[in-house]
């Protein structure tokens, strides 16, 4: 039996909203239709949010109020029952193009732009996202076509929330903090880290307040002798009387992720684990004393980065990013020189993780909300060293 | 202070086994470098396995034993100890290219390039991967290379799997395994999706046999009215008294994955469901009959796909694909016409799933090995349809 609509997250008026963002571009630059290749662009343009590791496409036509998404066949249901569109704005192809090295799900993008009759019209691409192949795929037999890069539109558009957005961050920092209060209920010296990690996606999967997170983002945990790591998950080893965890996760809410870091310290803590936290810890207050719209991320960076530098440590690396749909957004960091006017409803990872040396390096984090007056910190766990038994 | 490599999952000479296969097509075609730039392809040469989000390259060098792996400096710590390479062999760039648009780490790899002297040589790049933006900043920066495609040279040197990295493989089959016992132990009417996901990940976190999970696959739970969709995630329902899931999961060990599908009914199953499990059922063991080294792929699939139709259901996606690390290889599929010639120690996720109509579907695989005179079935999990309370 064909399947029906199932509950929607955001009303049809919010994806109308986005859309004519992206159409009064197309306007602006006289494209008839726009292909949007991103998966983030595409969960935010049509509520999809099934997975997919077949090529598909979102075309965005100036004439037609709804979207055409295309993709493989199978994927059709979850398309008609996940996003806000009819299904005659669903265009499955057939698994012939599967695992054809001649052909994929472009193909079938391509013949329905030249069944709309605009093999000659400007279409936009994004050519940031396109592998060399498939832009060629493109350009190849759309010869007559005008190609406008159309990379950025849409990045630009996410970045700043809609207020039915930011309670999914809400609902999603929720989730963050009860997975940070987890993991310090759970990590003591002889425990797996791998255990740990269970017990912590468990947490990341339940959800909190009710609401289930809806997708479990990559978990860091960097442990003693990890800790001058960012990016490692977790290891095969045990936690150890005197170890240090530092633990980066994600609740997430309809594809909208709520960063959070936190440390933990299973034994005494140092002298310098105690300074670097006091460090990072003035370093994430001077910058949330800063933030409000029209303040200029370079210039919050810059007070973050001096004052963990008064505090005796030295950040490297950049103090933010821009976040919301698949964690990072890739448009403005918080970020010495970055001349970005910051306005209500950017939401961010305020990052104060720093990697000192090899071996060692401390992380203390929070999602953020830019507001007109200020910042609406989103996550809410305790924003200490846990020290742990 | 410094760190020291951590424990080696292979010995150097399985890296260099590796590294040999892709220096006698770099010999073949006279080329001085190459640049790996494929997440999977990275993990495969060199044993890394932290994550990344920002540009890194492998450069495979004619002339030298190790690759040099070019990364982000925060992440050199991490490559410093997964990886089989000297320290000599890891070069970190600054931050400076984090969030520049004009600038970023493959900015880094062509500086190694120049310096190196290879301005004017012949340089092999995966193309496939490589967004349009990123192929032009490589040859925009080395116009007087002699630029060739080394796309699907590592990916063909993957599918045929070293007897170490089918260990990995048994490992990982066995925590997939694990995964479908514990969906059966947990789920039941009146439980959330989302807490049978924490149960299912949490054990596939944990591992099986005291060897852990070292990463989370995503897994798809797809409930009742969803068992039409093969790649919907879970939702935030409730199961119910009639509930059937279809449950697809991988246990990974060393980024290697061994996917299986497993389908449960809450309840009393209907007809249909009995007689579809039947023809997977048979159209799965009629295909480990005909697997062997020496079988076409293509005609593999035919008798599988035959076979299926002889039990009333005709199967329109491809019977399997390749798998290894990061789950699905993109080389080969089980395909109807595909004449891909089997080798031993070829893996493939033997998929008989079947998306039959919108709202219905049914799912059954298993994770195996060709070898000389047959096939290892790798996932253990009984072959049933799971009948819980």
């Amino acid at each position: 039996m064909p399947v029906v609509k199932g509950p929607q997250v955001f009303p049809r008026s919010e994806y109308l909203r986005r859309l004519a963002a992206v159409k009064a571009k197309m306007a602006e630059c006289d494209i008839a239709a726009v292909v949007i290749t991103d998966n983030a662009h595409i969960t935010y343009l049509t509520g999809s949010v099934a997975h997919s590791y077949d090529t598909r496409g979102v075309v965005i036509l100036a004439s037609r109020e709804e979207p055409v998404f295309i993709l493989r066949w199978m994927d059709v249901a979850a398309a008609v029952q996940e996003t806000f569109m009819e299904r005659d704005s669903i265009m499955g192809y057939s698994e012939e193009f599967m695992g054809d090295p001649g052909k994929n799900g472009y193909d079938a993008v391509i013949d329905f732009l030249l069944d709309q009759g605009l093999g000659r019209s400007g279409i936009g691409f994004e050519l940031c996202n396109l592998t060399v192949d498939s832009a060629e795929k493109f350009k190849g037999r759309l010869l007559q076509a005008r190609i406008q890069d159309f990379s950025k539109v849409v990045s630009r558009i996410r970045t700043l929330k809609s207020d039915l957005e930011i309670v999914a961050m809400r609902e999603a920092a929720a989730i963050s903090d009860a997975g940070v209060l987890m993991a310090a209920e759970v990590m003591r010296p002889g425990m797996r880290e791998a255990d740990a990690i269970a017990e912590i996606v468990g947490t990341l999967a339940r959800g909190a307040n009710g609401k289930p997170g809806t997708w479990i983002a990559t978990p860091y945990l960097c442990a003693t002798s990890r800790t001058g790591n960012p990016h490692t998950t977790w290891s095969e080893d045990t936690l150890r009387e005197d170890s240090q965890v530092n633990l980066e996760i994600a609740g997430v809410r309809h594809e909208y992720h709520a960063p959070i870091c936190r440390t933990y310290i299973l034994g005494k803590p140092t002298d310098r684990l105690l300074r670097i936290h006091e460090a990072q810890l003035a370093g994430l207050e001077a910058g949330l004393n800063v933030i409000r719209a029209g303040a200029v991320s370079g210039e919050v960076a810059s007070v973050i980065h001096s004052t963990t530098e008064k505090h005796g440590f030295k950040k490297r690396s950049r103090a933010g990013y821009s976040i919301g749909i698949d964690w990072m957004e890739n448009t403005t960091s918080l970020k010495l020189g970055d001349t970005t006017v910051l306005e209500p409803n950017m939401t961010f990872h305020l990052h104060l993780g720093s990697w000192v040396e090899e071996d060692f390096g401390y992380v203390l984090s929070e999602s953020i909300r830019v507001t007109e007056s200020g910042v609406e910190v989103l996550t809410k766990a305790p924003r200490k060293l846990f020290r742990l038994g």
